[in-house]
Protein backbone atom coordinates (compact mmCIF):
# COMPACT_ATOMS: atom_id res chain seq x y z
CA UNK A 1 0.00 0.00 0.00
CA UNK A 2 1.63 3.32 -0.86
CA UNK A 3 0.81 6.51 0.78
CA UNK A 4 -2.23 8.03 -0.68
CA UNK A 5 -1.24 11.68 -0.10
CA UNK A 6 1.71 11.66 -2.46
CA UNK A 7 -0.44 9.47 -5.08
CA UNK A 8 -1.19 11.69 -8.25
CA UNK A 9 -3.53 10.67 -11.00
CA UNK A 10 -4.00 12.90 -14.15
CA UNK A 11 -7.13 12.35 -15.92
CA UNK A 12 -7.23 13.76 -19.51
CA UNK A 13 -10.18 15.52 -20.83
CA UNK A 14 -10.77 15.82 -24.85
CA UNK A 15 -13.35 17.55 -26.50
CA UNK A 16 -15.90 14.84 -27.30
CA UNK A 17 -14.93 12.45 -24.33
CA UNK A 18 -17.50 10.89 -22.31
CA UNK A 19 -18.21 12.39 -19.33
CA UNK A 20 -19.50 9.98 -16.83
CA UNK A 21 -16.79 7.61 -18.11
CA UNK A 22 -13.96 10.69 -16.72
CA UNK A 23 -15.81 11.90 -13.58
CA UNK A 24 -16.34 8.74 -12.12
CA UNK A 25 -12.64 8.15 -11.76
CA UNK A 26 -12.20 11.73 -10.37
CA UNK A 27 -15.29 10.62 -7.93
CA UNK A 28 -14.21 7.81 -6.61
CA UNK A 29 -10.65 9.15 -6.03
CA UNK A 30 -11.93 12.18 -4.39
CA UNK A 31 -13.46 10.12 -2.09
CA UNK A 32 -10.81 7.75 -1.40
CA UNK A 33 -8.53 10.40 -0.75
CA UNK A 34 -6.44 10.28 -3.53
CA UNK A 35 -5.36 13.43 -5.52
CA UNK A 36 -7.14 13.17 -9.06
CA UNK A 37 -5.98 16.26 -11.66
CA UNK A 38 -8.47 16.77 -14.71
CA UNK A 39 -6.27 18.08 -17.21
CA UNK A 40 -7.37 19.17 -20.73
CA UNK A 41 -5.48 17.74 -23.68
CA UNK A 42 -5.89 21.34 -25.87
CA UNK A 43 -4.60 24.59 -24.69
CA UNK A 44 -7.85 25.67 -23.01
CA UNK A 45 -9.12 24.28 -20.14
CA UNK A 46 -12.73 24.49 -21.32
CA UNK A 47 -13.78 21.01 -22.34
CA UNK A 48 -17.04 19.92 -24.11
CA UNK A 49 -18.04 16.72 -23.02
CA UNK A 50 -20.00 13.45 -26.02
CA UNK A 51 -23.51 15.18 -24.45
CA UNK A 52 -22.42 18.22 -24.54
CA UNK A 53 -21.30 18.86 -20.93
CA UNK A 54 -19.01 21.76 -20.20
CA UNK A 55 -16.23 21.26 -18.20
CA UNK A 56 -13.29 23.45 -16.71
CA UNK A 57 -10.48 21.22 -16.64
CA UNK A 58 -7.85 21.75 -13.88
CA UNK A 59 -5.25 22.27 -15.79
CA UNK A 60 -3.81 22.16 -19.65
CA UNK A 61 -1.70 19.34 -20.73
CA UNK A 62 1.26 22.12 -21.61
CA UNK A 63 1.51 22.70 -17.75
CA UNK A 64 1.24 19.43 -16.64
CA UNK A 65 4.35 18.02 -14.99
CA UNK A 66 4.04 14.68 -15.63
CA UNK A 67 6.96 13.13 -13.52
CA UNK A 68 5.27 14.40 -10.59
CA UNK A 69 2.35 11.88 -11.58
CA UNK A 70 2.17 7.75 -10.72
CA UNK A 71 -0.78 7.56 -13.20
CA UNK A 72 -2.65 8.18 -16.40
CA UNK A 73 -6.35 7.86 -17.18
CA UNK A 74 -7.94 8.14 -20.64
CA UNK A 75 -12.07 7.88 -21.02
CA UNK A 76 -13.50 7.12 -23.67
CA UNK A 77 -16.25 8.75 -25.74
CA UNK A 78 -16.48 10.05 -29.32
CA UNK A 79 -14.40 12.20 -30.88
CA UNK A 80 -12.43 12.29 -27.55
CA UNK A 81 -10.58 8.90 -28.08
CA UNK A 82 -9.70 10.39 -31.34
CA UNK A 83 -8.51 13.35 -30.17
CA UNK A 84 -6.24 12.14 -27.26
CA UNK A 85 -4.64 9.78 -29.89
CA UNK A 86 -4.20 12.80 -31.99
CA UNK A 87 -2.22 14.51 -28.77
CA UNK A 88 1.33 13.77 -29.85
CA UNK A 89 2.03 15.68 -26.16
CA UNK A 90 -0.02 12.33 -24.68
CA UNK A 91 0.47 9.73 -26.41
CA UNK A 92 4.91 10.20 -26.31
CA UNK A 93 3.88 10.09 -21.71
CA UNK A 94 1.63 6.87 -22.62
CA UNK A 95 4.41 5.05 -24.08
CA UNK A 96 7.29 6.19 -21.51
CA UNK A 97 4.64 5.34 -18.57
CA UNK A 98 4.16 1.96 -20.18
CA UNK A 99 7.21 1.50 -20.60
CA UNK A 100 8.59 2.21 -17.17
CA UNK A 101 6.05 0.44 -14.94
CA UNK A 102 4.05 3.43 -14.06
CA UNK A 103 0.62 3.14 -14.34
CA UNK A 104 -1.86 3.72 -17.41
CA UNK A 105 -5.55 3.06 -17.52
CA UNK A 106 -7.87 3.64 -20.48
CA UNK A 107 -11.67 2.86 -20.97
CA UNK A 108 -14.49 2.05 -23.37
CA UNK A 109 -12.81 3.59 -26.76
CA UNK A 110 -9.65 4.58 -24.98
CA UNK A 111 -8.25 1.57 -25.03
CA UNK A 112 -7.60 1.49 -28.88
CA UNK A 113 -4.79 4.67 -27.99
CA UNK A 114 -2.97 2.31 -25.69
CA UNK A 115 -3.28 -0.92 -28.80
CA UNK A 116 -2.16 1.74 -31.42
CA UNK A 117 0.85 2.66 -29.31
CA UNK A 118 1.81 -0.71 -29.43
CA UNK A 119 0.94 -1.08 -25.54
CA UNK A 120 -1.55 -3.79 -25.72
CA UNK A 121 0.54 -6.68 -27.20
CA UNK A 122 0.02 -9.81 -25.36
CA UNK A 123 -1.39 -7.89 -22.79
CA UNK A 124 -4.91 -8.88 -21.72
CA UNK A 125 -7.07 -5.89 -21.63
CA UNK A 126 -10.97 -4.81 -22.41
CA UNK A 127 -12.36 -2.35 -24.62
CA UNK A 128 -15.94 -1.27 -26.23
CA UNK A 129 -17.36 -3.97 -28.24
CA UNK A 130 -16.77 -0.89 -31.15
CA UNK A 131 -12.91 -1.05 -30.71
CA UNK A 132 -12.17 -5.08 -30.09
CA UNK A 133 -10.78 -5.22 -33.80
CA UNK A 134 -8.45 -2.40 -33.22
CA UNK A 135 -7.24 -3.92 -29.79
CA UNK A 136 -6.93 -7.66 -31.23
CA UNK A 137 -4.64 -5.33 -34.43
CA UNK A 138 -2.42 -4.56 -31.44
CA UNK A 139 -2.06 -8.11 -30.41
CA UNK A 140 -4.37 -7.67 -26.96
CA UNK A 141 -5.54 -10.44 -25.74
CA UNK A 142 -9.22 -9.27 -25.62
CA UNK A 143 -11.03 -10.10 -22.24
CA UNK A 144 -15.27 -9.22 -21.66
CA UNK A 145 -14.04 -8.79 -18.51
CA UNK A 146 -15.85 -5.20 -17.19
CA UNK A 147 -12.41 -4.31 -16.07
CA UNK A 148 -9.27 -6.11 -17.20
CA UNK A 149 -5.81 -5.39 -15.15
CA UNK A 150 -2.69 -6.84 -16.68
CA UNK A 151 0.81 -5.56 -15.23
CA UNK A 152 0.32 -1.96 -15.07
CA UNK A 153 -2.45 -1.32 -17.19
CA UNK A 154 -6.22 -1.50 -16.23
CA UNK A 155 -8.61 -1.21 -19.19
CA UNK A 156 -12.58 -1.62 -18.73
CA UNK A 157 -15.62 -1.44 -21.44
CA UNK A 158 -17.96 1.36 -20.73
CA UNK A 159 -19.84 3.79 -19.27
CA UNK A 160 -21.81 1.40 -17.37
CA UNK A 161 -18.24 -0.54 -16.32
CA UNK A 162 -17.06 3.00 -14.88
CA UNK A 163 -17.89 2.44 -11.27
CA UNK A 164 -15.87 -0.98 -11.64
CA UNK A 165 -13.03 0.94 -13.39
CA UNK A 166 -12.72 3.34 -10.89
CA UNK A 167 -13.03 0.99 -7.84
CA UNK A 168 -10.33 -1.02 -9.69
CA UNK A 169 -7.83 2.38 -9.52
CA UNK A 170 -8.29 2.65 -5.57
CA UNK A 171 -7.55 -1.11 -5.29
CA UNK A 172 -4.90 -0.61 -6.87
CA UNK A 173 -3.57 2.36 -4.13
CA UNK A 174 -4.97 1.09 -1.71
CA UNK A 175 -5.87 -3.15 -1.83
CA UNK A 176 -9.35 -4.43 -2.62
CA UNK A 177 -10.50 -4.00 1.01
CA UNK A 178 -10.75 -0.45 0.65
CA UNK A 179 -12.26 -0.45 -2.47
CA UNK A 180 -15.01 -2.43 -1.46
CA UNK A 181 -15.93 -0.22 1.77
CA UNK A 182 -15.78 2.57 -0.86
CA UNK A 183 -17.83 0.75 -3.26
CA UNK A 184 -20.68 0.03 0.09
CA UNK A 185 -20.39 3.61 0.90
CA UNK A 186 -21.87 4.73 -2.45
CA UNK A 187 -24.55 1.95 -2.41
CA UNK A 188 -22.72 0.09 -5.45
CA UNK A 189 -23.56 -3.36 -5.94
CA UNK B 1 -45.19 6.43 -24.90
CA UNK B 2 -44.74 10.39 -25.11
CA UNK B 3 -42.91 11.35 -28.53
CA UNK B 4 -39.31 12.15 -27.35
CA UNK B 5 -38.67 14.84 -28.96
CA UNK B 6 -41.72 17.24 -27.08
CA UNK B 7 -39.73 15.70 -23.77
CA UNK B 8 -37.87 18.48 -22.02
CA UNK B 9 -36.34 17.80 -18.48
CA UNK B 10 -34.74 20.20 -16.64
CA UNK B 11 -31.42 19.27 -14.19
CA UNK B 12 -31.00 21.29 -10.90
CA UNK B 13 -26.81 21.96 -10.25
CA UNK B 14 -26.12 23.88 -7.15
CA UNK B 15 -22.79 23.68 -5.83
CA UNK B 16 -21.64 21.22 -4.11
CA UNK B 17 -23.84 18.85 -6.29
CA UNK B 18 -22.75 15.29 -6.33
CA UNK B 19 -21.57 15.65 -10.13
CA UNK B 20 -21.74 11.99 -11.67
CA UNK B 21 -25.63 11.85 -9.80
CA UNK B 22 -26.36 14.57 -11.82
CA UNK B 23 -24.21 14.49 -15.15
CA UNK B 24 -25.14 10.26 -15.29
CA UNK B 25 -29.30 11.81 -15.64
CA UNK B 26 -27.75 14.04 -18.40
CA UNK B 27 -25.94 11.20 -19.97
CA UNK B 28 -28.20 8.50 -19.91
CA UNK B 29 -31.12 11.25 -21.45
CA UNK B 30 -28.47 12.39 -24.06
CA UNK B 31 -28.42 8.67 -25.33
CA UNK B 32 -31.85 8.34 -24.97
CA UNK B 33 -32.70 11.60 -27.20
CA UNK B 34 -34.63 12.75 -24.85
CA UNK B 35 -33.64 16.82 -24.19
CA UNK B 36 -31.81 17.52 -20.88
CA UNK B 37 -31.07 21.17 -19.85
CA UNK B 38 -28.67 21.54 -17.24
CA UNK B 39 -29.74 24.65 -15.08
CA UNK B 40 -27.70 26.37 -12.26
CA UNK B 41 -29.79 27.81 -9.24
CA UNK B 42 -27.84 31.12 -8.71
CA UNK B 43 -27.62 33.88 -11.29
CA UNK B 44 -24.45 31.74 -12.67
CA UNK B 45 -23.38 29.29 -15.08
CA UNK B 46 -20.22 28.15 -13.43
CA UNK B 47 -21.17 25.52 -10.42
CA UNK B 48 -18.43 23.89 -8.51
CA UNK B 49 -19.70 20.44 -7.51
CA UNK B 50 -19.07 18.32 -4.45
CA UNK B 51 -15.61 16.86 -5.37
CA UNK B 52 -14.51 20.05 -6.91
CA UNK B 53 -15.28 19.44 -10.96
CA UNK B 54 -16.15 22.44 -12.66
CA UNK B 55 -19.18 22.27 -14.66
CA UNK B 56 -20.70 25.17 -16.89
CA UNK B 57 -24.59 25.01 -16.56
CA UNK B 58 -26.50 25.28 -20.04
CA UNK B 59 -28.94 28.05 -18.53
CA UNK B 60 -29.54 29.68 -14.88
CA UNK B 61 -33.23 29.07 -13.26
CA UNK B 62 -33.76 33.04 -13.80
CA UNK B 63 -33.85 32.54 -17.34
CA UNK B 64 -35.64 29.19 -17.69
CA UNK B 65 -39.52 28.76 -18.89
CA UNK B 66 -41.05 26.08 -16.19
CA UNK B 67 -43.73 25.68 -18.25
CA UNK B 68 -41.83 24.24 -21.02
CA UNK B 69 -40.54 21.07 -18.92
CA UNK B 70 -42.15 18.14 -18.03
CA UNK B 71 -39.53 17.14 -15.12
CA UNK B 72 -37.34 18.55 -12.81
CA UNK B 73 -34.43 16.49 -11.70
CA UNK B 74 -32.15 17.07 -8.40
CA UNK B 75 -28.74 15.19 -7.56
CA UNK B 76 -27.83 15.08 -4.61
CA UNK B 77 -24.76 15.86 -2.99
CA UNK B 78 -23.57 18.26 0.33
CA UNK B 79 -23.68 20.81 0.23
CA UNK B 80 -25.67 20.80 -3.13
CA UNK B 81 -28.81 19.50 -1.74
CA UNK B 82 -28.57 22.43 1.13
CA UNK B 83 -28.49 25.14 -1.56
CA UNK B 84 -31.07 23.39 -3.82
CA UNK B 85 -33.43 23.81 -0.71
CA UNK B 86 -32.31 27.35 -0.04
CA UNK B 87 -33.56 28.07 -3.37
CA UNK B 88 -36.95 29.36 -2.95
CA UNK B 89 -37.63 29.98 -7.05
CA UNK B 90 -36.54 26.01 -7.41
CA UNK B 91 -38.89 24.63 -4.18
CA UNK B 92 -42.15 26.77 -5.41
CA UNK B 93 -41.79 25.44 -8.73
CA UNK B 94 -41.43 21.33 -6.90
CA UNK B 95 -44.84 22.11 -4.93
CA UNK B 96 -46.36 23.02 -8.45
CA UNK B 97 -44.63 20.02 -10.48
CA UNK B 98 -45.55 17.49 -7.79
CA UNK B 99 -49.14 19.23 -7.04
CA UNK B 100 -50.10 18.91 -11.09
CA UNK B 101 -49.30 15.24 -11.54
CA UNK B 102 -45.93 16.61 -13.91
CA UNK B 103 -42.64 14.58 -12.78
CA UNK B 104 -40.77 15.28 -10.23
CA UNK B 105 -37.26 12.92 -9.15
CA UNK B 106 -34.77 13.49 -7.05
CA UNK B 107 -31.78 10.81 -5.69
CA UNK B 108 -29.37 10.62 -2.37
CA UNK B 109 -29.74 13.65 -0.10
CA UNK B 110 -31.94 15.21 -2.69
CA UNK B 111 -35.39 13.29 -1.61
CA UNK B 112 -34.91 14.80 1.93
CA UNK B 113 -35.59 18.49 -0.39
CA UNK B 114 -39.26 17.39 -1.21
CA UNK B 115 -39.72 15.59 2.12
CA UNK B 116 -38.92 19.03 3.67
CA UNK B 117 -41.83 20.46 0.99
CA UNK B 118 -44.23 17.78 2.30
CA UNK B 119 -44.16 16.11 -0.79
CA UNK B 120 -43.57 12.65 -0.06
CA UNK B 121 -46.31 12.49 2.72
CA UNK B 122 -47.68 8.73 2.66
CA UNK B 123 -45.50 8.03 -0.52
CA UNK B 124 -43.08 5.11 -1.28
CA UNK B 125 -39.33 6.92 -1.61
CA UNK B 126 -35.88 5.97 -1.59
CA UNK B 127 -33.53 7.94 -0.30
CA UNK B 128 -29.56 8.19 1.03
CA UNK B 129 -29.14 6.41 4.79
CA UNK B 130 -27.92 9.96 5.62
CA UNK B 131 -31.33 11.23 5.14
CA UNK B 132 -33.42 8.71 6.44
CA UNK B 133 -35.12 10.64 9.37
CA UNK B 134 -35.85 13.64 7.33
CA UNK B 135 -37.96 11.67 5.17
CA UNK B 136 -39.57 9.67 7.92
CA UNK B 137 -40.51 12.76 9.43
CA UNK B 138 -41.96 14.14 6.22
CA UNK B 139 -43.83 10.75 6.36
CA UNK B 140 -42.42 9.02 3.50
CA UNK B 141 -43.11 4.89 3.21
CA UNK B 142 -38.93 4.64 2.96
CA UNK B 143 -37.82 2.21 0.80
CA UNK B 144 -34.30 0.33 0.46
CA UNK B 145 -34.97 -0.47 -3.53
CA UNK B 146 -32.66 1.01 -5.90
CA UNK B 147 -35.02 3.31 -6.99
CA UNK B 148 -38.69 3.89 -6.01
CA UNK B 149 -41.63 5.13 -8.40
CA UNK B 150 -45.22 6.82 -6.84
CA UNK B 151 -47.01 8.40 -8.80
CA UNK B 152 -45.25 11.05 -10.73
CA UNK B 153 -42.51 11.03 -7.97
CA UNK B 154 -39.21 9.15 -8.71
CA UNK B 155 -36.58 9.01 -5.94
CA UNK B 156 -32.89 6.90 -5.59
CA UNK B 157 -30.17 6.31 -3.20
CA UNK B 158 -26.82 7.38 -3.86
CA UNK B 159 -24.07 7.60 -6.30
CA UNK B 160 -23.93 4.00 -6.74
CA UNK B 161 -27.51 4.01 -8.23
CA UNK B 162 -27.32 6.52 -10.50
CA UNK B 163 -27.48 4.60 -13.74
CA UNK B 164 -30.62 2.97 -12.69
CA UNK B 165 -32.30 6.06 -11.62
CA UNK B 166 -31.39 7.83 -14.74
CA UNK B 167 -32.46 4.48 -16.42
CA UNK B 168 -35.88 4.39 -14.54
CA UNK B 169 -36.93 8.45 -15.83
CA UNK B 170 -36.11 7.14 -19.29
CA UNK B 171 -38.31 3.87 -18.75
CA UNK B 172 -41.13 6.39 -17.79
CA UNK B 173 -41.02 7.88 -21.01
CA UNK B 174 -40.67 5.33 -23.43
CA UNK B 175 -41.03 1.99 -21.63
CA UNK B 176 -39.03 -0.84 -19.84
CA UNK B 177 -37.86 -2.44 -22.91
CA UNK B 178 -36.13 0.71 -24.28
CA UNK B 179 -34.60 1.65 -20.56
CA UNK B 180 -33.06 -2.34 -21.10
CA UNK B 181 -31.85 -1.79 -24.39
CA UNK B 182 -30.05 1.56 -23.35
CA UNK B 183 -28.76 -0.61 -20.10
CA UNK B 184 -26.73 -3.12 -22.65
CA UNK B 185 -26.02 -0.35 -24.97
CA UNK B 186 -23.57 1.04 -22.09
CA UNK B 187 -22.65 -2.47 -21.28
CA UNK B 188 -24.48 -1.86 -17.10
CA UNK B 189 -25.37 -5.38 -15.44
Amino acid sequence: MSNNKKIKIALFLADGCEEIEALTVADLLYRADISCTTVSVTDSRDVVSSHNIHIVADTVIGELDFDAYDMLVLPGGMPGTTNLRACDALTAKLVEFAGSGKQVAAICAAPSVLAGLGLLQGKKASCNPSVEEKLIKGGALLSQDPVSVDGNIITSRSMGTAIPFGLEIVAHYQGREAADRLAANILYK
